[in-house]
C-alpha cells in the first residue's frame, strides 16, 4: 500500500508540482524555535519576514533590549510587541543587529507624553498568537492596543511594512533608532545616528553602532505611501517639532499621517551598510513599481524555489518540522553587499565587488561547519562560491579567515578555525569560481598566523594546547587537529608535500592529550603534566577551563578525521561501543552545567554542537543499529513543531541542518570527508534536486513509524551494505532505498566504516 | 634714528628677504604655550612637526593618557617622553586624536618583559629641554635612556622620523596603537586596530576609535629605511613573535633592526582617514624619492611662505611671540581629505571631492570665529574657500553647519552657531569659489533647524532663551543674536527681504534679557520672570547655569553687531566707559571660578574668548586711549615667549590670532563688520602681503616701548581720525602710520565708532 502511495508521491514531485496542491512554503512554520518552555533553551529563532540569504530580517521585537535568552528579539512567551526592526540573528546565543525599528500607533503616547523620557518604549502593544501568522517572506499581527493590522515582507535589502489602521483614527508611525540589542552587553553603544525628512514621502538616515559586531553602519531610506503631515523628532530628553533633520545617539521620531481612510499605509525601508545613496539604489532596484503583495509573492517564490531543492514525504507534522528546519538553514549567511557591489570590508573600508559577486556574512562557523555548510555545499554550490570568497575577503583585509563573522567582521566567538573545513570542502569538491591557490594561501596562513584562541607557536611547540598557556585547551586541541587535517588534505591535493606532512603531523596532536588512565582527553600544562583534579562531568564555558561549553564526555568524540584511531585509543570496537553506550545512558549532571548544554540523552547534549555527530559513531564500530536507535530518538524527541521545537539554540541553522540531513537518512560526520554516514530516515522519503540537474531519491519502505531500524538497503537497485554514501553517489543522481523494520537487523554490521 | 632703522627694515622686506639674514621660521618657538607654570592655564600647544594646515601633527607625547590639562599630549613640565604620535589638537581644552605612536629604543624592555602587562608604557625615556629643539616642520630630542637622537618632520599626510641610535646598539622601534587621549574621557574606546607587516620594509594597518570625535578611522602605511629582522606583536596580554599581522583593540608592536651602524633609521608614516590604499597614495605623492632633509626643507619653505605674508618689525622677543602666534594660527584647520580627493563625510560615508578641492576640519568655532577666521579671511582667502565649502559639506550630510567640528564631525562643544559668521563674512567679502545660494541655504537652515543648544522654536517663541528650557541661556541669547545678525546681513545682500526682517528682529533678542535694574544681561525663565538670586560674579561652566565658561560681567559686552545700542542700554558713553573701567578694575573673584577663566585684568579674563573684544570697546564710546592702555597691557603682560606664554588655552589659534591682529594694531570686534578697530601696535611696524598682490604697511613711530598711546595717524599720507580701518582699506594696499607717545592724546576722541 505504502508503495503505491509513494509512487504517487514520486510522480508528483517529478512533475515539480507541490504535493496535494500545497506549496512547500505552506509547510514552513516560522514560529518553531521562537520561544522556550520554562527552563529549556530557546531556538532563538524569529517569525518575521526575510528572503533566502537576505540582508533584511524584518520581524517583531517583543523585547526592549534583546539579549542572550531572546537573541532574535522575539520570544513566543511574550505578549507585547515593541515594534518591527529590520535586522537580527537567527538562533545565536548572543544578540546583535536589531536595527531601525518601526511601530504604527493611533493614540500617540509619544507626542502626548509630557517628558520625552516617557516615550521610551511606551508605545508597545499587546498582541495574541491567535491574531498572528507567518510564512516565508510574510508576517502579520494584529496590534490590540491600536487595532492596527501590521504586515511585513522583505526583499534582499528592503523591508516592506503594510499598516492597516482603524478607519478614522489618527495614523502614526514611530521610528526608533535607539532600539537595539541590550546595551549592557558587548559595550554596545550608538556612536551616532540621523533621521532626515527628505520630503513628505521620504525619510533617510543611519545609525552607527558598536556592539558584538565592532562597527556597523546602517544607512536607510524609507518611502511612505502617504505624506507625513507633522512629525516629532526626539534625541534623548530633547524633542523637536516638525524639524527636517536630527542627529544624535538616542533618536526616535513620530510621523503623523492624519486620519485613516481605507487605504493602508505602505512603508518601504531599504538598508545599506555603505551609504544612503546605496540604500536608495537598493530600494530602486528591488522595489520600484512593486506593491506590497508583489513583494510577498516574490519572497514566497524565492523560498519555494529554494525549499523545492528537497522534496520530502511524510506526515504534515514531519514536513512542518523538516521544511521549517530547511528554511532556518537559509535565513543566513546574510547578504552584506549592496546591489551596486559595494560593501564594507573587514578593515572597515568600502570596497567594490567584481562582476556579479555577492558578499556574505553571518558565519557562525563553530556551529555551522558541522552540518549547515555541508548542506550548502551539497544543495547550494553556486552560493558557496560567494560564501567562500566572502571568507577569503576577510583574509585579504584581516590577515586570517573568519572564526565567527557577523556584519563582515570577526568577533572570535568560540574556538577553532572552522572556515578552514568549509573552504577545504568547497575546493576538494570542486566548487567553481574559487581561486584555489588563493584559498590555500588563506587556509595556510590562517593556520600559521596566531590570533585569539589560536596561538600556533604554542601549538607547534608543545604538540597540544597547554591549559596554562591557552585556556579551553582540550577543546581547541581536538578541533584544531581537525582543521589541520583539512589543511593537509588541501595541501595534498595541491601537491604541497612539505605542507602536507606538517599539517598531517599537526592533525594528530589530539593524541597528545589522550589519557589512557582515565580514558579521556585531558588537559595538560606546558610541563606535560596532567592537570588535577580531573572530572569528566565538569563543564566549561568560554574560557578558564579546558572544555568549551561542554565537558570531557562530550568532547571525547571530536576526532572526526580519525575515528578509527579514536576507536583504537578507546580499546577497540567493543570498548568504543561500550563507551558510547555509557555516554548515552549516564545521567550524571554536573552542577556547573553550561547554559548551552541541553537536549540531554545521558551525557549526549543535542542542544549544543559538540555532540552533533556522536550518534553516528556506532556505525564506525560495527553497531549501526545503535546509530539508528539514537538518531531516531533525537529526531523524534528533540525536535517538534512548537515554539520550543529545538533542544537548544538553532545557532544560525546548525541545529536545523542536523535535522535536514538526519531526517533524510545520513549525516556528514566528517564535514570534509566526502561521505555521509547513514543513520535512519526520519521522513518517509525524499528527493534532492541538485544544481547539476541530477536528482537523488531516497525511498523509505516502512509499515509504521516504529520501523526505525534498517533491514536492507539498495543503491540504484543494487544491494548496498556500506553504512555511508559518498558525495559522488549523490551528485550522480540515483535512488537509495531503505527497507525499514521495528527491530535491529544485521545490516551494515559486517561492513564497518573504515574511512 | 628709529625712522632710519625702520626705513632699512622696510627696504629689506620689500626685497622679500629675511631681515638680518634670518628666516621668519627662525623666530618661531614651538615651545611657547606648551606648559603652564603652577596654577596657571597652559596654552595646550605642542612643539612637534607639522606643515601649514596639515593632517599630520607629529610630536612627542609626554603623557600616557593626555587629557584636559595636557590636551596636546605634551607638557613642558614633564621630563619623560612616551613616544611620538601623529595627530593632535593645538590649544584645545579637551584632548583627542593622539594616534599611531612610535618610540625608538635600544634595550627592549617590551620584549624582555616577562608579562605583556609590563610593556604598558614601560618604554618611556627621560629627556631634557637642553637636548631638545624645534622649529616649524622640525623637532628633535635626545632620548636619555637610550642615547637615541630622534628627529621629526612632516608633510601634509606623512610623518617623518629619523632615529640615530648609538653605534653598535640594538635598534628597536615600538609601534603603539593603544596609546590615545585618556580613555576615561568621552567614552573613548578603540573599536578595532590592525598591524600588518607587508614586507620587511613596510608596515600597514589602522585603528578605529570613538572618543571626542565619535568615529575616527586612521589608516596608516609605514615605510622603513632598514629591514625589520624580528618583531613582536602584542594585543593586551597576548604576545606573538614574528607574526605578519595582528588585529585587536589593544595593539603594540616591537620591530627589531639589529645592531646600529652609522646610518640612522628613517621611518615614514602616511595617514588616511579612508583606507590603507589612500595612505599608500598619500605616501607616494608626498614623499617618493624624498630624504628626511628634503622634507624638513620643504616644510620650512612652506612655513616661510605662509609666515612671510606678514613681516613685522620689533625686538627678537616680540618677533618670537608674534611669529609663534602666527604659526599657531596655521597648525589648524587640518586637512581631512586624501591626495586623491577622498574623505569621510559628516555622515561617516566616504565621498570624493571635485577638482582640486580640499576638505578641512578642526573648527573650534566658538573660539576661532572671533579672530582666527577673520585672520584667514584677510590673509588666506584661497584657503577660506575650502574652509567654507568644508563646513557646507557638513550641512549637506548632517543638516546643519558645524558648531565644533573635529575629524569632520560635530561634537556640539560650546554654544552658538559660529560657522555662520565665518561663512557670512566670506560671502560678504566676496571670497570666490563659494556657491552663494548654497551658502545661504546652509546658513538659513542652520538657524532654523533646532539642534543641541539651539532650540530655535523656543528662541522664536520667547525672543530669548529661557534658562528653564535651555541652559546657558544668557550666553546663547547674546551669541545667537549675533549669528542671526550675520544671517540678516547675508539675506540683505541676496535680496531676501522677508528673511532679512526675520533675522534682523532675531538679532535684537539680546535686548529681552537686559535688566535695567542691575544693568546686566540676566537670565529669565519662560514666564518672563528674572531668575533670582542673581550674582554677576558667579561663574557657569558648560551647562546648568545661564553663563558659559564665564560670568555676567564677561558676557555683558557680547553685542558686537550693535555696540551703540549696548552703549545706550548702559546709559550712554559715560556710563559705558565707567562700566568698562569697573570691568577692568574690579578684582572680586568668585569661588566658583570656571577652569577656563584666567589671564585676569579685573573681571576681564583674557584666558577665555568672551573677553577678547572688550578692550577695544572704549573706542566706541570716545575713549580710544583706554583701549590703547588695556590692549598694550594685554599684549605686554599676557603673552610671553615661555612655555607658559599664553594666558589660557590657545584654542586652535584663537589666542594667537588675537595677538597677531592686536600686535599689528587693530582687531575685528565684529568679525563680520568689515572694519577693524584700532588699538595700539605691539610691534614696531608690519607689512601684510595680500593674496591680491597688494601690500598694506603699518608704520609705527615710537621712541621707547612706553610709547603706547596714539598721538596721530595717517592713512596713505593723509591725516586719519577714524578709530578703525576698513577691510577695503587693507585690500587696496597702502600705508597706515602711527605716531606714538607715552601719554594719551585726543586722537580719535571726536570721531567715535558709529558702526
Amino acid at each position: 500500500m505504502e508503495k503505491i502511495l509513494y509512487g504517487l508521491f514520486f510522480v508528483l514531485i517529478c512533475w515539480g508540482s507541490p504535493v496535494y496542491g500545497m506549496k512547500l512554503t505552506d509547510y514552513v512554520n516560522p514560529f518553531i524555535g521562537t520561544g522556550a518552555v520554562t527552563g529549556s533553551l530557546s531556538g532563538n529563532n524569529y517569525p518575521g519576514a526575510t528572503v533566502p540569504f537576505g540582508m533584511v530580517q524584518l520581524s517583531p521585537d517583543t523585547r526592549v533590549a534583546p539579549d542572550w535568552a531572546q537573541a532574535s528579539g522575539y520570544d513566543y512567551n511574550d505578549n507585547t510587541i515593541i515594534g518591527f526592526s529590520h535586522t537580527r540573528l537567527s538562533g545565536t546565543g548572543a544578540s546583535d543587529f536589531i536595527d531601525i525599528l518601526l511601530m504604527p500607533t493611533v493614540n500617540n503616547r509619544m507626542t502626548e507624553a509630557a517628558e520625552p523620557k516617557e516615550f521610551h518604549n511606551g508605545y508597545q502593544s499587546f498582541f495574541s498568537h491567535q491574531e498572528e501568522s507567518a510564512r516565508p517572506g510574510y508576517y502579520q499581527v494584529f496590534l490590540k492596543d491600536y487595532k492596527i493590522k501590521a504586515e511585513l515582507s522583505a526583499t534582499v535589502h528592503v523591508g516592506m511594512h503594510r499598516y492597516t489602521y482603524p478607519f478614522g483614527q489618527e495614523q502614526h508611525v514611530i521610528l526608533d533608532l535607539d532600539h537595539s540589542a541590550n546595551k549592557a552587553s558587548w559595550s554596545r553603544k550608538i556612536i551616532n545616528a540621523q533621521i532626515r525628512l527628505v520630503d513628505n514621502y521620504t525619510i533617510e538616515g543611519y545609525r552607527i553602532i558598536t556592539g558584538w559586531a565592532k562597527l556597523r553602519k546602517i544607512y536607510f531610506r524609507m518611502e511612505l505611501s502617504k505624506p507625513v503631515t507633522t512629525c516629532t523628532l526626539v534625541d534623548g530628553d530633547r524633542r523637536y517639532e516638525n524639524m527636517p533633520v536630527i542627529n544624535g545617539t538616542c533618536l526616535k521620531a513620530v510621523f503623523d499621517f492624519g486620519k485613516a481612510g481605507k487605504e493602508p499605509l505602505l512603508v518601504k525601508v531599504a538598508l545599506s551598510p555603505v551609504s544612503v545613496e546605496n540604500a536608495r539604489e537598493n530600494m530602486r532596484k528591488e522595489t520600484l513599481n512593486k506593491s506590497f503583495d508583489d513583494v510577498v509573492a516574490e519572497a514566497d517564490n524565492a523560498w519555494e524555489q529554494e525549499l523545492g531543492k528537497i522534496y520530502v514525504k511524510g506526515s504534515r507534522l514531519k514536513k512542518e518540522i523538516f521544511y521549517t528546519a530547511l528554511y532556518h538553514t537559509m535565513v543566513q549567511p546574510n547578504t552584506m553587499s549592496d546591489v551596486n557591489g559595494e560593501y564594507m570590508a573587514a578593515d572597515y573600508s568600502v570596497r567594490t565587488l567584481k562582476n556579479d559577486e555577492k558578499h556574505y556574512s553571518t558565519f557562525s562557523l563553530w556551529d555551522t561547519f558541522r552540518a549547515a555548510h555541508p548542506l550548502y555545499t551539497l544543495m547550494h554550490p553556486r552560493r558557496v562560491t560567494d560564501f567562500v570568497n566572502s571568507m577569503i575577503r576577510q583574509y585579504d583585509y584581516y590577515g586570517y579567515l573568519p572564526v565567527w563573522q557577523l556584519w563582515g567582521q570577526d568577533n572570535y566567538c568560540m574556538i577553532g578555525n572552522h572556515s578552514i573545513p568549509v573552504i577545504a570542502d568547497a575546493v576538494l569538491k570542486g566548487i567553481p569560481g574559487i581561486d584555489v591557490n588563493k584559498a590555500y594561501e588563506a587556509v595556510y596562513n590562517s593556520s600559521c598566523i596566531s590570533h585569539p584562541n589560536s596561538p600556533f607557536d604554542i601549538w607547534e611547540k608543545y604538540g597540544y594546547m597547554p591549559e596554562n598557556l591557552q585556556t579551553q585547551s582540550v577543546s581547541i586541541t581536538l578541533e584544531q587537529s581537525y582543521d589541520d587535517w583539512c589543511v593537509a588534505r588541501l595541501a595534498r591535493k595541491l601537491g604541497k608535500s612539505k605542507d602536507y606532512r606538517r599539517f598531517e603531523r599537526r592533525s594528530e596532536f589530539y593524541k597528545n592529550l589522550y589519557d589512557f588512565e582515565t580514558n579521556f582527553f585531558r588537559p595538560k600544562n606546558n610541563t606535560g603534566d596532567w592537570i588535577k583534579p580531573f572530572d569528566p562531568y565538569k563543564y566549561g564555558a568560554n574560557g578558564g577551563y579546558p572544555f568549551t561549553e561542554g565537558n570531557a564526555w562530550q568532547y571525547y568524540w571530536y576526532v572526526p578525521h580519525q575515528i578509527k584511531t579514536l576507536i583504537e585509543l578507546t580499546g577497540g570496537d567493543k570498548a568504543f561501543i561500550s563507551k558510547l553506550d555509557e555516554f548515552f545512558t549516564t545521567e550524571h549532571i554536573s552542577r556547573e552545567l553550561n547554559d548551552n548544554a541541553s537536549g540531554f540523552i545521558g551525557q549526549y547534549a543535542h542542544g549544543n554542537e559538540p555532540s552533533h555527530h556522536v550518534a553516528y559513531l556506532y556505525n564506525y564500530a560495527g553497531a549501526p543499529w545503535k546509530t539508528q536507535k539514537y538518531v531516531a530518538c533525537i529526531l523524534d524527541s528533540l525536535y517538534n513543531n512548537t515554539s520550543a521545537g529545538y533542544a537548544g539554540n538553532d545557532d544560525c541553522g546548525e541545529m536545523s541542518a542536523w535535522y535536514v540531513f538526519s531526517a533524510m537518512g545520513f549525516y556528514p560526520v566528517n564535514p570534509v570527508g566526502g561521505i555521509y554516514v547513514i543513520g535512519t530516515p526520519g521522513v518517509d522519503g525524499s528527493v534532492m534536486t541538485l544544481e547539476n540537474g541530477n536528482k537523488f531519491e531516497i525511498k523509505v519502505l516502512r509499515k509504521t513509524p516504529h520501523d526505525i531500524y534498517i533491514q536492507s538497503v539498495t543503491l540504484n537497485g543494487r544491494k548496498y551494505d556500506k553504512t555511508y554514501i559518498t558525495h559522488e553517489d549523490i551528485l550522480s543522481g540515483g535512488m537509495l532505498e531503505f527497507k525499514m523494520g521495528p527491530e535491529p537487523s544485521d545490516w551494515g554490521k559486517e561492513s564497518p566504516l573504515e574511512i
